[in-house]
C-alpha cells in the first residue's frame, strides 16, 4: 500500500513543536483543558501524598529529603523519620508532571503554576550532587550503589524524564535552571558510561534517554549529547552483554532468568539492528523504537532504519490491538507473538499507546506515510485517552477491549485488569505520563521538510512556521472526529510556491478536496494527498472524508476474533456496554449490515439502513452513538450446561458509544468485538 | 428432567466393590491393562526416584528415612545426609499406588507385585510411632510440629489416602498389617482431634479422609470411624473457625487472605450445610462432597443432602466442562464462577475430574439417577483419561480443551498448560489417582438395593451379587463407546423376583430395549429403565444405543463457546488435533450437517450425509474418527491486522479423534470447540 520507507534524507520532515501550534479543537480542547484545569493540579496533589484514598507518590517527598541531604542547611519540612517510599523510580512521575505542566504553560500563562514549578525546581536542582549526580533513590538510600543496577533500577530512565522536563520547562518559559542541572547530569553520566576504557559499556534498562538526548541535542546542538544517545541504541545488546555483567559482578538478581524473554524483556538480547520483531516490555520497547528513529534520522542509518521499519511492521500488522494498544501480556507488561491479541486478558497500558505514538511520530518524522499519522489518531483516539476518565480524575493502567466483571474479581488471569478507573498507582507511570502528551497534542500535527508541509492530525488549530521563504499560519477548523470535514485555511506572506501534503487516512474510502470552494484532482502519494501551487493569504483547502460506520474484521490470523466484529466510524472505535445494552454482552450477535445481500434504504446516501448515528452533546460530554438493531442469543429453558439446541436469537436494540468513553457510568460488562 | 432426589433410605443401593466385578471390556480393558503391565511398575520406578529425566519423588525414600529414624537397628540404605524430600504430601503419592496395585492383585495374582508391596508396607509400618502416628514428613523433620498445621500441611490427608490404600490391600489379600497400622493412627487421630474438650477442634485442609474412614467404618462398623468422619463434615466452616484460630495460634501463614476465597479455598469459610456453590481448590471440593454424600447416605441427613444435591447441580449444570472437567483457574487449582469456563487457560485437572467421579458414584448410591452415570462415563471416557498418553508413561496435570503451543510457551497466563504429557511432576497427584481409579473400575459398574440391580456403566465384564436370595452373575458384552450395543445376561440360581435397571444415557434420543431377543417396552424412571419380573438363568437384555454423531452447543451464558460446537458421538468428545488438520484450528468453521435445511443422504439411516465415521484399529490403539468437509477462512492477501473485507472460506476436509487420544502424536494445536 505505501511505498517502503528508505533511508532518504530529503524526505525528512520536523514536526512544528507545542509553542508553534495553538490547538483550539472542540475533542481535544476539552480533554486538554481538563489536563489544564483538573488533571495537572490533581496530579501535583498527588506527587505530594495528599488525595485521599489514593495510593502515596512519595515523589516530592523524597526530592525534599534528597535536596536536605544535600543542603542541610535547608528545610523541607520533610520528616525526618521517614526514608525514601515508592518505587526505585519515582523520581520519573514527577519530571512527567514537570512536562506537562510546562506545555500547559505555553498557551496558558499561569503564574501560580509556574511559581509552583519555580519552586519545586528549586527543590530539585537543591537535590543535585556536586558532580551532576540526581537520582533521589541513590541520593536518599546510597550513593555508593550509584549505577551498579542500570539494568533495573531505572536511573537513566528517570534522567531521560527529567531531561525531557527540563526541555518542556524551557521551551515554555525560557528558564534554563533545570536545563541547565540536567546537562550538569548528562556530563556527569558521560563521564561513567561510554565506549572508553574505564568506563562502564552500559545503556538504560528502560529507554527513554535515547529520544531525551535527541531533544537535548536539538536544543545545544552539542555532539556530545547525539554521541551518548547513539551509544545507547548501539552497545545495546552488544556481546559481552552488559546486563549479564553487571550481574555478576554486583550480585544482581535477574528475573527473567527463567522465562522465554531472557535480556530481550530489556530489548537487550541481541544488538538492535538485529531486532525485528517486537519483544518483551513493550513500554520499553516502543521508547526505545523512538530514540532509534531518532537515530536513524540524525545519522543517515540505513541499517537502524531498516530495523525500525520492521518494527514498526511487526507492532502495526501482527501485534496492535485496533484501539492501538499494544503489550497483550500483565507477564512482563509485554509484548508475546505475532496474531496473538486477547481481548480479556489483554494488558494494553496506556504508556505503550503512548509511546507508539511517539513511534509513529518520529517514523513520519523520516519519510511522511499517511500510516503514521493513521496509527497516532487510532492510539489518541482510542487506547490512550481510554485511560482517563471523561472528569480527568482517575485512569486506567490495563485497557482491556472486554470487560467482565466476576472475571476480574475471580479470575486472577485478568487481576490487572481494572472495570474502574483508579485514583493513582503505587506505580503511577500511565497518569502522569497522559498529562505531557495530551498537554503537547500540537506537536503532533504538522511537520515541515522539503519544501513541503505535511498535516498528519486533524485538529482544530492555529500553526505558524516557516516555508519557501515565506511566514505561513495553517488554520484548521473541524468537528473531528464527528464529522469528516476539514477546512484548512493559509495565512502568508508574498506567494510562496511549495507543497502541501494532508494525510488521506486509511479508514476513509471516498472523500473529495476542494481547493477555495471548488473540487480539485489532487496527486496521491504514500496516503497523502498533495498540492502544489503558488499559495496565496485566504487559501482554503476543504477535505471531506466520508464517514460511514464501518464493520472492522481481524486478520484471520487473530484466534481471539474468529467471526467477530468491531464497530468503527472514523478513527474511533466502539464499544458495547452494559449501562446501554444490558449484561451479556458476549451472546449479543451482530449480522453485517453492509453486506450487500442486506436490504439498503435506497433514499439513504450514505450509512446503511437501519443504523443510526447521532452525536448527543449532553452524553458522556458529547459523543456521536451508533445505534442499530442486532440480536441476542435467548436463555436456554432448562439449567444445563450441554445441549444440541441451536441458538434462539431475538432482535435487540443496540447503542454503540466510542470505546475511549466507556467505564464512566455504572460498572458493568464491555467489549469492542462482537459475534457476527 | 429428573426427580430431585431426597433422602429415602429405601433407594439406597450399594456398589458392587471391584473384587466382585471382573472387567473385560475391549476399551477400559487394554487401560486396565496397560495401568497394570505399564503404569503400576514405572511409577513404583518413579516412587524410587529412579526414572531417568523426570523429576524425583523421594517418597520411599522419606519412608525408609522414617522407618529408620524409627527402628534404628533396621537400615534402609537410605543415604544419611539426605533430609525428607519433596512436598509435605509426598506421602499420598505412595499410597494411590499401593491402592493402584492392590486393585490389580484382585483379578490378576502376582506374587512379584506382592512381594514389593509386602516389603514397602513394612517400611511403612515401620515408620509408625508407638503412639500410631504415620507421617514421614513430621517423623523426619521433627514430631514437635505435627497437627500444628492442619490447614495447609496435608496430614489428614496423607492419613485418608494411606488408609484408602489399607483398605484395598486388605480387600486385594485379606492381610491386615496396613489395615491395623491404619487404625491405630486413626486411634491416634482421634485422640487429638474431636468435639471434647481439650482435643483440636479440627478437620482436613485437604479432604479425603472423610471417605476413606466410611469405607473404613464399612469394615469395621466401628461406630468411632463413622464420628469421626462425621466430625471431619460437621466441624467444618463452624465458628470459631478453627482454620483462623491454628493459624494465629501457631504462627502459620494464610496463602489465601487476599484473594477472593478466604477459607472457602478449602471449603472452610462457612459449614458444609451452607454450601451450595462449588468453590476453592476443585480437587478439595469434590473429595469433600464425596465424604458429604456418604455420611448423608449412612446417617440420612436431609439438610446434608440438599447441600449435595446443590453443589452437584452447581457444578454439572454451571462449571463443568464438556469432557467432565472441573477447576477452571489454575489460581488456587479452583473453581471461578457460574459459566465460566475458558478453554485454552482451563485448568481441569485429571484428579478433579476422578474425584467428580468419586462424587457422582456416591450420588447414584443415595438414589440412582442416570445423570450421575452420564458424568462418571463423561469423566472417565474425557477428561480422566486425557489424563494419560495411550503408552501409559506420561501424563497430563491439566486438561485444556484447547491448546495453542506458542501460547504455552510464551503466554504466563498458560504457564501450567501443557502440550506434551510429562513423564512425573514434582507434585505429582494426577499418575497414581488415575492408576487407582482405573484398576477399580469394576466398582463403578452396578449398584444392588431395594431389590433391584442397577447398572451405571456399560463395561464388558462379569458380576457376581446376592439379590432376591439369589446368587446372581451379570455378565456385559459390549463394543462401548464405539458402538452402542449392549448385551446384558444373567445366569443364577433358582427363579428369583426382582427389578433390573438399567441406565439410558442422557445422550440417547433413541434407543431399543430387548428381552431374549424380543424387542420389550420397559418403564423408564429418572434416567433407569427399569424390567421388574421373574427373572432366570440365561435372560439376556439387549440394549441398542442410537449412536450418531452430535454437535453439541454450550447454554448461551458459557460466553468462551458462543458461536461454536463441539463433536460428540455416544459420551465420546471429540477434538481437532494440528496433526490430522493442520495449524489454525481456531479458523476452522462448520455449518451443521445436523441442520434440518441441510440436505440429507436419504439412503442413509442414521448419520447425516458427508460425515464419515469410521473404526480404525490401528489407528491410536483403536479409535472412530469422524471426518466431514467443513470450511477454513482463507488468509488474507495483504499483511494487515484489521480491514473490512469479509472472511473467504474455502473447504476444508476435518478428521476428528476422541479428546483423550490427543498429544500422542506431533506437538499442535487442539481444540474440542469449533466455531460454527
Amino acid at each position: 500500500m505505501f511505498d517502503a520507507v528508505t533511508m532518504d534524507r530529503s524526505k525528512n520532515s520536523a514536526f512544528l513543536q507545542v509553542g508553534s501550534v495553538k490547538v483550539s479543537d472542540p475533542f481535544w480542547g476539552a480533554f486538554m483543558e481538563r489536563i489544564r484545569t483538573k488533571v495537572i493540579p490533581y496530579q501535583w496533589e498527588a506527587l505530594n501524598d495528599r488525595v485521599p484514598g489514593a495510593e502515596p507518590s512519595y515523589s516530592m517527598r523524597n526530592f525534599k529529603l534528597a535536596a536536605e541531604l544535600t543542603h542541610p542547611e535547608l528545610d523541607y519540612g520533610v520528616p525526618r523519620d521517614t526514608g525514601h517510599g515508592g518505587r526505585v523510580f519515582q523520581d520519573s512521575d514527577f519530571a512527567k508532571w514537570i512536562e506537562a505542566a510546562s506545555y500547559s504553560l505555553i498557551w496558558h500563562p499561569d503564574p501560580d503554576l509556574e511559581k509552583l514549578l519555580d519552586d519545586a525546581i528549586d527543590i530539585v536542582c537543591n537535590a543535585q550532587q556536586s558532580d551532576g549526580y540526581l537520582n533521589t533513590y541513590y541520593i536518599n538510600t546510597g550513593l555508593d550503589k550509584r549505577f551498579t543496577n542500570l539494568k533495573d533500577n531505572h536511573e537513566l530512565y528517570c534522567f531521560g524524564h527529567f531531561l525531557e522536563a527540563a526541555i518542556a520547562y524551557y521551551e515554555a518559559t525560557g528558564k534554563r535552571k533545570l536545563l541547565d542541572a540536567l546537562i550538569r547530569y548528562a556530563k556527569c553520566i558521560d563521564r561513567l558510561i561510554g565506549p572508553e576504557e574505564g568506563k562502564l559499556h552500559g545503556y538504560p534498562g528502560h529507554e527513554i534517554a535515547e529520544m531525551a538526548l535527541v531533544r537535548l541535542y536539538a536544543i545545544t546542538k552539542d555532539e556530545k549529547h547525539l554521541k551518548l544517545a547513539k551509544y545507547f541504541i548501539d552497545q545495546r545488546g552488544q556481546q559481552p552483554l552488559f546486563f549479564e555483567e553487571e550481574t555478576a559482578r554486583n550480585g544482581n538478581t535477574f528475573r527473567w532468568k527463567d522465562s522465554h524473554f531472557q535480556y530481550q524483556y530489556y530489548q537487550a538480547g541481541k544488538p538492535v539492528r538485529d531486532q525485528h520483531i517486537a519483544e518483551g516490555h513493550a513500554v520499553r520497547a516502543v521508547y526505545l523504537y523512538s530514540g532509534m528513529a531518532d537515530i536513524a534520522r540524525l545519522t543517515g542509518d540505513k541499517e537502524l532504519l531498516e530495523a525500525c521499519n520492521d518494527l514498526w511492521n511487526n507492532i502495526v500488522n501482527r501485534q496492535m490491538y485496533i484501539t492501538g494498544g499494544i503489550g497483550q501480556s500483565e507477564y512482563g507488561e509485554s509484548f508475546t507473538f505475532d496474531y496473538d491479541l486477547p481481548n480479556d486478558t489483554v494488558y494494553a497500558e496506556t504508556c505503550a499507546s503512548i509511546g507508539l505514538a511517539f513511534f509513529a511520530r518520529r517514523m513520519a518524522s523520516i519519510a511522511p506515510r499517511g500510516i503514521y499519522g493513521d496509527v497516532m489518531e487510532k492510539t489518541l483516539f482510542n487506547g490512550i485517552i481510554s485511560g482517563i476518565s471523561l472528569d480527568g480524575t482517575s485512569f486506567f493502567y490495563v485497557n482491556p477491549l472486554e470487560a467482565f466483571p466476576e472475571s476480574c474479581r475471580k479470575d486472577r488471569r485478568m487481576s490487572r485488569v481494572e472495570i474502574t478507573r483508579q485514583k493513582w498507582f503505587g506505580c503511577a507511570c500511565c497518569p502522569p505520563n497522559l498529562a505531557r502528551i495530551l498537554a503537547s497534542l500540537g506537536g503532533y500535527v504538522h511537520s515541515v521538510g522539503d519544501n513541503t508541509l505535511y498535516t498528519h492530525l486533524f485538529m482544530g488549530s492555529e500553526a505558524k512556521c516557516k516555508i519557501a521563504g515565506a511566514d505561513l499560519s495553517v488554520k484548521i477548523k473541524t468537528k473531528y472526529p464527528w464529522e469528516g470535514k476539514v477546512d484548512i485555511r493559509f495565512e502568508m506572506t508574498g506567494r510562496p510556491r511549495f507543497t502541501y501534503g494532508f494525510r488521506i487516512p486509511g479508514w476513509c474510502q471516498t472523500y473529495t478536496v476542494s481547493l477555495n470552494g471548488v473540487e480539485t484532482p489532487c496527486r496521491v502519494e504514500n496516503g497523502f494527498g498533495l498540492i502544489d501551487r503558488e499559495w496565496k493569504g485566504g487559501d482554503t483547502i476543504s477535505l471531506d472524508l466520508e464517514m460511514p460506520v464501518r464493520f472492522v474484521r481481524a486478520n484471520p490470523r487473530v484466534r481471539a476474533n474468529t467471526g467477530k466484529i468491531a464497530v468503527m466510524r472514523g478513527p474511533v472505535v466502539y464499544c458495547l456496554e452494559e449501562a446501554d445494552n444490558g449484561p451479556g454482552l458476549y451472546r449479543i450477535h451482530v449480522s453485517d449490515p453492509l453486506d450487500p445481500a442486506d436490504p439498503r434504504d435506497p433514499a439513504d446516501s450514505g450509512e446503511p439502513a437501519g443504523i443510526k448515528v447521532r452525536h448527543e452533546d449532553n452524553f458522556l460530554q458529547g459523543v456521536t452513538t451508533i445505534a442499530f438493531t442486532g440480536k441476542r442469543e435467548k436463555d436456554w429453558p432448562e439449567d444445563a450446561l450441554y445441549g444440541t439446541a441451536k441458538p434462539v436469537l431475538e432482535d435487540k436494540q443496540l447503542l454503540f458509544i466510542p470505546y475511549y468513553a466507556w467505564a464512566n457510568r455504572d460498572k458493568g460488562e464491555m467489549t469492542v468485538w462482537i459475534n457476527s
